[in-house]
């Protein structure tokens, strides 16, 4: 709980008080390797503070998995298309690893915005960030060639190449695992 | 300003007193048919709600223009990436028809946020509601075939098929101006 406080307060203000009160509104929650936080069909009713561990998001079209997005420590993890508007969710986020999360419900985060004095700045602040990965994200499928899509990968997510098996990374950047192979023993001979 | 003052009490209550804030932070700006809101290289430094008129995005792509996003009446523009971040943006905003404006600056924005009583709660809904239409344009860029992208244009934009040349709806959905000819012929014969 220490770790998401902390994370809070790069953001905003917290009394005494109202760390106590932000500590009864989250719940502790484990996942096991592989384990779903949401599945297709389902409405994501939670937002999740990830303590230790690593998710990734995806969806099934017609039975071929497309990896879309990861999550790991000291972030949040939702889909909040479904989170915000109650409407089921067409994607899977799924635990890589042994996974401890600090979840919150719908009910209890329009508690903390309207009783943490700057609540809701931290969820104006919140959402702009997420907002602006998303868009890194749309951009790249834009403009972005394979190559650039991996630099962009190890640049969004450090550290997690070495967590995340190969064929989902192939998969979020939209290649075979064979092609990745190709791409990556080019960039290490750039170096 | 009284389609702005809806607009924005439509997320918040505003008081008397607030209304005439809100009034003295927002600018009116004319645009010219064809003018641009922003320029690729330059820092986006204002928000702007849309009175009347219309604009596109778009990215340069090696001479090759490519339509990315389009905002209306009643709706706020902005390239947020630039604007959150003081970075210079990438993108074009470019007025399709002479456009009605209200701007506000970053500093206004903060402004309004700390002043407004509810203003930091109108700044995490109304990013709530930019992040997802981004996200369902991310979706259908992932997922969708041409002739789906252009059902979710025409879903997304209701009554801007006859105001946006069709060019620049071809780029949009990702095709050249023929076959989005065929496909709106498809659509016809289906109904």
């Amino acid at each position: 709980m220490e770790a998401l406080l902390k994370t809070i307060k790069t953001y905003i203000a917290l009394s005494a008080e109202e760390e106590l009160l932000v500590q009864s509104l989250f719940t502790e929650r484990h996942l096991d390797a592989g384990a779903y936080f949401l599945e297709e069909g389902k409405v994501c009713r939670h937002v999740a503070y990830i303590q230790k561990g690593l998710v990734r998001y995806f969806i099934n079209q017609d039975g071929n998995e497309r990896t879309m997005y990861f999550n790991s420590e000291k972030e949040f993890v939702s889909y909040y298309p479904s989170f915000l508007s109650g409407l089921p969710s067409d994607k899977y986020i799924q635990a890589l690893e042994p996974t401890e999360l600090f979840v919150i419900t719908r009910e209890r985060l329009q508690h903390f915005y309207q009783n943490i004095g700057e609540g809701e700045k931290f969820g104006r602040m919140g959402i702009e960030q997420v907002f602006l990965s998303a868009m890194r994200q749309l951009d790249s499928f834009y403009t972005d060639t394979p190559e650039q899509r991996y630099r962009q990968f190890l640049l969004s997510y450090p550290g997690l190449a070495q967590r995340i098996p190969q064929y989902y990374i192939a998969s979020y950047v939209g290649i075979k695992p064979q092609s990745l192979s190709r791409i990556r023993k080019r960039i290490v001979e750039k170096r």
